[in-house]
């Protein structure tokens, strides 16, 4: 059963944040969320025809016999393993545009689902699906904002922002490596359960990585070489391996970071290990709440669909 | 069954190189092969118990009833998982030495086995076990060999030897990078099966990391934006895969590279790939055989126990 909160409210319309592995939707009136719901229907788990029932089943007590009602989905289900491939806009663009989301086909006439773009870039190639969302968010709920914004995740990206349109972005694949090595590498023998990091241990790991970025796979190794030699310690192991690849992720981006305003935009966590790894180098940053984003930035391309029409 | 080559000829010796994934065993004559097998019985297969019966299953016909016959194994069946732990050496030491190498204690009365050492580095903590013999075995080949040697390979190793020794050495985590994130990764959805690699995508991506080692974690994920905006195809992307990962490291190991005298030791794709990536950076190398090295190693331990005893 999906977690639910339903409202007496009238709903407007419904914003959803479909992910790989989650779906969330909010019943909303006007601007503002009444109702919210997750289910772990993510896009990861669905062939094409499950999308529309997963949907229903997330948002059914929302719905009206009356009128459809406008859906504004964001993230993978947009991808083209998801229920619809919608291209991709070019970089430089405002990040989420009505011409570019596209109507998905539904059969039930309770619903009329639009699904929002990526953000590509040619050179050097690279794919945002989702964050451009959160980056329209951020540019709602901060109306001018020009500065970096940096989103941790699975894949982290590190987007230019200006003049509201994003100029250009980066993806580093941080997250996933470090899920990689620690579960399936040779380092996951010194490798503890999910737990708590090591500040000290994590704070050297950053600065070492940042200093000597080219020696990262060397550097890696070391964590299994420490253990081995040293008897280091596995949350020591876990703390290093974070410190390790965000520190190197950092050194890529320094210029970037170094000059002005970032901001954070992620799970509290993980913004918050980026925060202090930015510290560790004598940079900072803002964090901004992620799902707040997420929320606004659909907000946002529900205003675009409206204006647009 | 294990492939077999028999000898009519006396044996004095066997020698052993037991890895992860293989068993192989050379019957000596003094410092002469005579006959080889080899097995699947790696050690990463094996319990405890059960790297005795693989032994004798692989070198049955070489043994007899009246004297017991020396045994001398390398590689990872001296590690903590494997039949013995045999403690790592310290460098800066001779690759090989008798008085750390182990017996390890055997039911049949036929053989007499010993483990070779791992070496060991506390600053920066760093551990190899298998490619010492084959640095001893260099030494053999080419007396008074000075300069860098490169093992690629799984945990690809730099050491450098010196008077006869291993001054310092260093491990990469390259190959089994590699295999993680072509099998595991995002990136796989872009990668083809094993094949042959482009050699002008592979050169280029050896001198981007090359160039910007710092930015190895975002030039990865280029790799699958590249496939999603560009079309780049499977071979594109696993010759650029191989190139960032060896060129990151060729880029960390450039000021020992670039100086002297580097020997490749490798399995001949692998070491192949190697030399085209120093060639690409301005740099080059002489190439091994890795196997000779290994056998020229045991024969290097052999001797060793023998003026020990």
């Amino acid at each position: 059963m999906p977690e639910t909160a339903s409202s007496a409210e009238r709903v407007d319309w419904i914003a959803v944040d479909w992910g790989t592995s989650n779906l969330r939707a909010w019943a909303m009136a006007d601007d503002r969320a009444v109702a919210t719901v997750s289910a772990p229907t993510g896009m990861g788990g669905l062939e094409r025809h499950q999308f529309e029932p997963a949907l229903l089943a997330a948002t059914e007590p929302w719905l009206s016999a009356e009128r459809p009602i406008d859906v504004v989905a964001c993230g993978m289900v947009g991808a083209r393993q998801g229920w619809q491939e919608v291209p991709y806009l070019a970089v430089p663009t405002q990040p989420v545009v009505a011409s570019a989301m596209q109507q998905v086909s539904t059969s039930d006439p309770r619903l009329t689902v639009r699904i929002v773009h990526g953000l590509s870039q040619m050179d050097p190639a690279d794919v945002m699906r989702g964050e451009e969302t959160q980056i329209a968010g951020l540019l709602g709920l901060e109306q001018g904002f020009t500065g970096m914004v940096c989103l941790p995740g699975t894949h982290s990206k590190w987007a230019r922002v200006e003049a509201g349109e994003v100029q250009s972005f980066r993806t580093f694949m941080t997250g996933e490596l470090f899920a990689l090595l620690a579960k399936q590498s040779v380092l996951r023998h010194s490798m503890g359960e999910d737990g708590t990091l090591h500040d000290t241990v994590f704070d050297n790991a950053v600065r070492v990585a940042a200093e000597t970025p080219a020696d990262l796979t060397a550097l890696l190794f070391g964590i299994r070489a420490s253990g081995l030699v040293a008897d280091a310690d596995n949350e020591d192991a876990r703390s290093r391996l974070s410190g390790l690849l965000i520190g190197a992720e950092l050194a890529a981006m320094q210029q970037e970071w170094s000059g002005g305003d970032v901001v954070l935009i992620g799970a509290d966590q993980l913004a918050e290990r980026y925060l202090r790894a930015l510290h560790a180098l004598g940079g900072t940053a803002r964090m901004v709440d992620a799902q707040a984003c997420t929320l606004a930035g659909l907000v946002a391309a529900r205003h675009q669909l409206l204006e647009a029409r």
